[in-house]
């Protein structure tokens, strides 16, 4: 290959983003600097966050760059090196964009991880054994920090983050109850994951017809809840939740696009003593090593089994991310670039 | 004395709270049983918890029962006792209820504590060096945990809980701005209490408007915000928060009465990294003895000079109360009883 197909942010959305703010460029290579590497891309994985940094705006993190290849992980194989520690054939995870090859700076600090896609297939580094299993991690043991017998909930429960949420939950003696979106997620969360119970948010019209359906499924109420969504999910998981909760807040995709949505009884914070804490896993470095032991363990030996929705192609991309957003993937959103 | 005159709660108001409420009544004295004393009250704590209680339903504590005392801290002299620990003379600090006088079973661990009035005026221990010191306390060193140079604001600033906060992080080396309503709390906070800064929040139609305002105030942002009143200056406290700033969660007295309050942009705990945690400081006994020791060294040395607002007599109680409710009060509101 001597050229590189990549998509990049073509305008910011007002509201709802859409196809047309993206745009497929196909670029020359450029000969490699002393300490790049470069990359070809196996697996880009698509995460809600990137709907963020779409935006202008004060977010966590910077906007992504007008014109510039939209940020993404990625796991591919070195195919060429100027750094000392790398060399063709060795398996890397980093942050290569939606794009089918990388060129890395690999002094920076981080910017490249060694993979082994011997231990767990490749593309779980970017899933159960990457980013959004860390996330799951952390949250649930760092913030909900669960204890055995305890309840806890998440939603989104059939998603990257969801499932590992899920699953590290039970290995930790909790109840562990679901809410995703229809009949065939719900099921997976229930048999396949191993959840006590899952909920179909989509068949209850409002957060308290939801509440009533989380009163059902968690008899002894709500020890701790991760938040993947937001708005009638976390005013129904407030409701019920017991005294000292806690709300460990991942993510609010609901309000991703388009107004805010207000949090309806911010009361129960102080009724319930509840502790409700957002955290970005990027800023918990050191929680890595540890999460991604256990997170290697529990689906190297097949205790966990990830889904994954794979898009083929670098152009079906933006398409696969709108999905996403709209929950059309099931289990983990990946795109094949090979 | 051979009567005792009280309050009791007489109808549980269904929105906003008035006089038909309450009824005063006034009873014959009953002889003590082994272990009883009896307390003749010196001031009664009004405080805007007891709101609460009166509404039926789920909360952090029993409804207040119909028919009986109302619930409240009080200060006073023993005049008879049959419990060997405790004889006439003994000032103590207990929960009396809206009454004269009070009969407390003094083997319930923690239903009195002896007090020393020499120490600091003898209705400061319903105050500063009391309930809602420890409730300032609390929310300050355990939640919000502020370092020096880092700005914590906090509303009700002139109020029992406000002023502690402000004069507490003020000893730890923050800047400290309050919230308050009108001028006079205004320009009592800050030449009085020695806030940095005070903002009037009705000066500002809204919660943009108010969040403008504690923009300029707090030209480095918040990083740490205690809660008394909920509503629109916590939506704009939230809108000027730092990344990873801790929000203590005391009071909501906004929603006290008639709808809850929703939170505008909850995001904001996402993207921000925000701990949001409320507490009931009488489940935070170890905290008790620290935080008193810090109140009473302040309070002793007069650099700490808390404000009241008080009553005289137990039937003018209700009306204090509903004029707590609305901000009547400038400092504690006490009812002097004797």
């Amino acid at each position: 290959m001597t050229t590189n197909t990549r998509i990049v942010l073509a305008a910011r959305p007002q509201g709802q983003a859409g196809l047309e703010h993206f745009r497929l460029e196909t670029v020359a290579l450029e000969p490699l600097q002393e300490g790049q590497v470069r990359v070809r891309h196996h697996y880009l994985s698509l995460d809600p966050y990137m709907r963020g940094r779409m935006n202008e705006g004060k977010s966590y993190a910077a906007p992504q760059p007008l014109n510039e290849v939209m940020i993404g992980g990625t796991v591919g194989e070195v195919i060429e090196s100027r750094h000392p520690r790398y060399t063709p054939g060795d398996w890397v995870v980093g942050m290569g964009g939606w794009q089918q090859i990388g060129v890395v700076d690999a002094n920076q600090v981080g910017a490249l991880h060694k993979v082994d896609p011997t231990h767990v297939p490749l593309s779980h580094y970017l899933g159960a054994v990457g980013m959004p299993g860390v996330t799951a991690w952390y949250g649930l043991v760092r913030i909900i920090d669960p204890q055995p017998g305890q309840t806890v909930t998440v939603s989104a429960a059939s998603g990257a983050v969801g499932s590992a949420v899920g699953v590290l939950a039970k290995a930790r003696g909790c109840r562990v109850v679901g809410i995703a979106g229809g009949p065939d997620k719900c099921a997976y969360v229930r048999e396949e994951l191993g959840f006590d119970d899952c909920i179909d948010h989509r068949r209850y019209p409002d957060y308290l017809a939801l509440a009533q359906a989380l009163k059902a499924a968690c008899p002894q109420g709500i020890d701790g809840h991760f938040e993947n969504v937001g708005g009638a999910v976390l005013d129904a998981a407030l409701l019920r939740s017991n005294a000292f909760a806690r709300f460990a807040i991942c993510g609010m995709i609901a309000g991703y696009e388009g107004q805010p949505l207000p949090l309806l009884n911010p009361a129960l914070i102080l009724v319930n003593r509840l502790r409700v804490q957002g955290f970005i896993v990027s800023e918990q470095m050191q929680d890595w090593p540890p999460a991604l032991a256990e997170l290697g363990q529990l689906v190297g030996s097949g205790r966990f089994r990830p889904r994954e929705t794979i898009a083929q192609g670098i152009e079906s991309a933006p398409a696969a991310f709108l999905g996403l957003l709209k929950g059309h993937n099931f289990g983990k959103q990946l795109v094949r670039l090979i």
